[in-house]
């Protein structure tokens, strides 16, 4: 089969198109073959070395993926051929509160991931996904989806009236959004440019915020709830916005971290704005395969459909990862096989 | 100014036009003229003397009212002459948990309630009411409202995806219905009239079942569920529905205890039943200032619209309530100043 | 090895000494020879065929047993020889929420259970075991131990300066006096024996009240609460007890459902009282692994030790039950092989 | 009466004796005579004028105090003469969440303070104290009890077998401590000092770690959770400690940042170490009314017996705060009127 490896050393220039041998689904195993894949931020700090510097070479890179039951192991169950499947992020966080050894179960480093023609996963590490999603709709709901719903359902807590602020129009964004639109929230977008804020608003975003013209965004924020600041802001700047974000939120509200766009390290984060904001700093990391399935359920019965910026042929997957790397996108990049 | 009054004894044929001196605000406490009440069945409970045995008659029942600020006593810095308000159900319930004391301090009784054309609360149990709303929708919120909102909110973490079972098509219900919709839930309504339900799935639900023509509606339930069960039950039956209620709910589901329209003494509950449901059963009883003013943000995010099922002027408050004592109705019964 | 079987039909009288191959460690499973095993209600229920009537005999009934590692299947990394273990009570359900289907997985009924010898599970369907505990004291903690932790610390988030009730002096009951010491509460004890009251008080109760002399036990909670009522009460009795448990409720407060002692079915529930309490029912069904290790480190770093009433030796399994049915202990019953 | 205040520009050297007319307790309002007052970080930085650069001066500094009822207003009827009372740190704060309207009712600044014999207060803005408590002790309650309350138990959720880290030897940590016990918890403390780590071990910690002699006191955390880090660790230190209390946190583990005492600006805040922890940095800002009703019930069940570290006479307030300026205490400093 086909599939694109991380060889030799690390850097988008090595990875390579690469033949494997058909892997077998073992007991509890199912085989998978994959129909689409999505980029996340973390596909490309895998493939230049810094996510995971001491990954073992060669790596089938890629995180998310979605595809057909294509064989089954003895004793698997909850999956019949055919079936339409994505793998979880984390395969081996099935519910309840994570540890430190789920960490290193996560597809696409430290095991291989999704750019290769079938994956055999451990039942466990799939879920049925939508009926009414294209393959690269599903394939964006692993990483990106979760994580939007672990921060805006699970730990923030969203309900009908609150403010939540969305920054820029990445994957995880704009789950947060549509997230939030679905718990009734008020949305504010934040983004460099009109045109993504404009796409934004289509995509039921209540207001939006160039950031470009108006860097006292915070203060915007503060303006369109009357001074009371935002009830959850998703921050996915980092370094960049973290000051910002306390900045522009309500007494008692809450920021997920989940993103550091502009970099891990935060110069001069100030924490009397935060006592005074009595904030929570909640950060994420993706989610386990119960919230999964708990996001299935809402994307089933709201009929939501994931933003997808572009799809390239699974022969172009480095353009796909260039493209990601030059970080204008809207919504998630998809690989279609 | 006119008011209705309970007179010399407890029962509807009690309830008398009356006529009292406007009373006058005090420090911190404000002049409201009433524009609009709605009825609650707790106020057929207090007029016919079986839910406070012991008030003090004359009393002026009716819990839920809104109107229009005509007079600050000194020192209210919240309100203005002229803003649009409504009266909080439990005055002395400001937010967080409640306690027995609270409970003294409900309109419509022990209080005098807002079946007169001028009450003098104090600021703290009052809150602005969303500008959209017209008088008599307004009025629908300080209970109904409040409860419903409790019940799939606050309690029950209704989330998108879930599936919530309303019962019956009272003023909570239909609350809890639109709630339910605004946080993304599937909403199955229960009603004994075909035409009610035609009525709620415009109103938003996505299943109606009919009781009548089905009492295994908790059957009908887990069939619409796939045998899973449903999320939450908000149980506004009491004694005939609370086993039905928990033989419907999915395993950790909840059932919120709002009403107890066919009586509040439940012979045989089940309880291996809910066990082997891990059910939780909340009772509910209203909220505070704080959800009240959680549910207008939502209700002004939203354009929400409580369903009023009928208007009766200010003259006709008993045929109002004997409207209600009927018990069929859509929504919220109200009376018009 | 031995064992004890239900043959050929329901009831004590068919509890039978027998005679099995050992059975062997497959992948990922352990084979653990068992050194102690305690009982519970449920075991009587399960042999007298009341609680699973369609249960395939013959079974090995007890669900809660510890002992020693003695075998390990490929692939097993969690456990090494001579470790020592429990099993745990619903052996799918490892963290997070329940499903239906993890019902099917109980030990005890429907799986096999603990009166054998030797007995294999699943890596995942054990833990190991606090070392200060001797084989009885961990044998002890799978399904009381469990349940009580759901009802005072998961469920009930029971706090220091709480009051929390505690019903009777069986193995669910004492744990739960014991835990909610541990999180700084002010336990309340009830028994029809002042005997048994004096011992609950050595465990650390710090009042006790005996109902044969005081029936009415929930105003005698009101009294020693100030006329607050109580926070947590968790309730053994079922249809005896529930309708007092609310009565002695705080507004606010929280009762965990966790026995049926004096029937299943509640004659007579009073849902007003309920209501004024705003009180939450939440019924308990044992718990996950990941429940499983928060008491054992919970146990571990207090020196909690389990009450256990008394040993017998494993051939007297059936007197050990007879002891069980007639109803008059103080903590768990253990059986030592 | 006796007051200081300050007067005439900021700073120690600006906090004077000065003589006020006895204040009168309107409706609704206490006279309070107060007999001791405890000492705050913040009470340095009003007195210093970096707090609150714009307050109005003079004003008499200090927010925790407690003393005795000595006169009622009209309409009071919580409290009678004699009662035993503190005032609470934020006067309007009574329950739920904050405003940040709430934050112009401090005690101490803006509101003036606890350094003056006698304080009139609304009924809402005390609270009984427990009766074991000596004044001093009582006085230590408002803001570092309710503080340290909030840390472990209301945001914190630490319960029984839970790890909690406490920084230093202050006010609020020597709380956290000891309410992290009463929780059941196992307490680690920090100190640069042997002989505070001492009387830490004496008032109830597990284990201590001398930061001084071993400034990677996280890798001491973690290996004494056995590599699996803390659950929940109060951050006092803020701009030294922050990045370190995160390396030693387990993975959904809790930092309840409650302190600057090294400074408000985080230089190189490392985000992706918070998000393979998903840590939560939950900023404390003391609490509600509700709170300190909860640290009452709490302190009154187990006898708990605040840390006093020296206790000053009125005269000497100057001295003592001269001493909290130094830092080199163990609990709270008390003034004793």
């Amino acid at each position: 089969m086909k599939t694109y490896e991380i060889q030799g050393g690390f850097g988008l220039q090595h990875l390579q198109a690469a033949e494997r041998g058909l892997p077998a689904a073992g007991p509890g195993e199912v085989l998978v073959k994959i129909k689409a894949a999505t980029l996340n931020s973390r596909d490309i700090g895998v493939i230049e070395g810094y996510y995971h510097p001491d990954a073992q070479l060669p790596l089938i890179p890629v995180s998310d993926g979605a595809g057909e039951v294509a064989a089954l192991g003895t004793g698997v169950s909850a999956f019949k051929l055919g079936d339409r499947v994505a793998g979880i992020f984390t395969q081996s966080w099935i519910s309840g509160e994570p540890t430190r050894d789920n960490w290193s179960s996560t597809l696409g480093s430290p095991l291989n991931g999704m750019l290769a023609e079938y994956v055999v996963l451990p039942e466990k590490g799939l879920v049925h996904v939508p009926a009414h999603l294209s393959d690269e709709e599903a394939a964006a709901l692993p990483c990106a989806g979760v994580t939007a719903w672990q921060a805006i359902v699970v730990e923030g807590g969203v309900k009908a009236g609150d403010t939540v602020v969305v920054q820029g129009t990445g994957g995880v964004s704009l789950f947060a959004l549509q997230f939030a639109k679905l718990q009734g929230a008020v949305v504010i977008a934040t983004s460099g440019s009109d045109e993504k804020l404009e796409r934004a608003l289509r995509l039921g975003a209540d207001h939006g915020i160039n950031y470009r013209r108006n860097p006292d965004w915070d203060q915007a924020v503060l303006e369109l709830t009357d001074g009371r600041g935002a009830d959850h802001i998703v921050d996915v700047g980092g370094s960049a916005t973290l000051n910002r974000s306390i900045s522009a939120l309500r007494v008692g509200g809450r920021i997920s971290i989940v993103g550091l766009l502009s970099g891990g390290k935060v110069e001069g984060l100030e924490l009397v704005p935060a006592i005074l904001r009595r904030a929570r700093l909640q950060a994420i990391n993706v989610g386990s395969r119960e919230h999964f399935e708990a996001i299935n359920r809402a994307i089933a019965a709201s009929g939501l459909r994931p933003a997808i910026d572009r799809v390239f042929p699974f022969g172009q997957a480095p353009e796909a990862l260039r493209h990601l790397a030059e970080g204008s996108y809207f919504g998630k990049i998809a690989i279609k096989f």
